[in-house]
């Protein structure tokens, strides 16, 4: 059986970094909207391009959407057909291997996989900390007002994509196993015991 | 500093069954609600009858309380000087040693101490059949109806309690820094990796 982690997650709580060390942990592939939308990109793909698509290459990639809301922002609202390619593309990847995914109602679209599901939160405190230190230039000279007005937007547009897209509400409990507040504790200390956590999931 | 686990829960999801895991596993104590209120019967307690006040007696004393919920619902609603009276307690012994405590609205009642909140729930599905293999005889004989009425009443009354003693709002995920979703992993297999986890929220 496949081993497919989804990650929602409020802007700014760092759930791309837990992406990251999540699937480095478990040794797993992962993808987001950029990568997804990368590989959307080559009208052709197959088996042999996603492979060579390297990790690396994505990470250089979506460095700058990682750490950008203005960026970001632009591309919340895809077309229908880009959405169901990209649905299409997902359970595509989710066949292939094990894999954690951020957004696009992962843990609705593939819920025919019993996914892991994670939704990843934090205070606007901590959101708006993370924002100043993980982002540009520019954005760490907005005022806090404006940061956390780009923060609810954003969360707004994610909120609608995901109710869009599948019958759930946005953050609701009950749709995710576990539910992880990013305020008081550094990601990179919870991944060990997340990492087992999921391992004795997949025991079961 | 003191190590202090708060678990807030829905009826039926297993946050006694967690609370006793976590704490043999940690080497806490661990109290609740009917625990506490033996303590308090004795007017005059002091450190020494809290200290003989053994675990096992307490398990054997409280354990039709785990299992019921007639005797739960029975004591929804104590007199406001109780409730005083009970987060004096709850002051007092998280000042003595690192302990587990389930319900109380703890999480509020004990923010001074910095503690890890954890609220535990499921689905429908998982505390009906929960209710059906823990509680007594009799409950087993209710329709799936009735138990279901029963525990959403309950989970009414915790959530006016925890209201009224706190300015939360029930269940939201920002007061609690893990939410965890009992519905599809045995909680024995959670506990390690849950252990494990705060260990390193408290190592910070």
């Amino acid at each position: 059986m496949r081993k497919i982690i989804t990650i929602s997650r409020e802007f700014g709580s760092g759930g791309r970094e837990l992406r990251k060390r999540l699937a480095d942990e478990l040794g797993f592939k992962y993808y987001d909207k950029e990568i997804l939308e990368k590989i959307l990109e080559n009208d052709n793909y197959d088996d042999t391009y996603i492979k060579n698509f390297s990790e690396k290459q994505l990470v250089t990639n979506t460095l700058h959407y990682a750490n950008s809301f203005y960026i970001y922002e632009s591309i919340q609202n895809p077309r229908t057909e880009i959405i169901a390619e990209e649905h299409k593309l997902l359970r595509k990847l989710a066949n292939k291997e094990n894999c954690v995914i951020v957004g696009r109602a992962a843990n609705s679209i593939l819920k025919e996989f019993d996914p892991f599901n994670i939704f990843v939160y934090s205070d606007m405190k901590y959101k708006l900390e993370r924002c100043r230190t993980k982002g540009t230039e520019e954005e760490a000279e907005l005022t806090n007002e404006n940061i956390e007005k780009q923060i609810n937007k954003i969360d707004k547009g994610r909120k609608k994509y995901y109710e869009s897209v599948s019958d759930l509400k946005w953050g609701n409990k009950l749709d995710f196993d576990l539910c992880i507040n990013t305020s008081k504790m550094e990601i990179k200390k919870m991944v060990p015991s997340l990492a087992s956590y999921i391992k004795e999931f997949y025991k079961q």
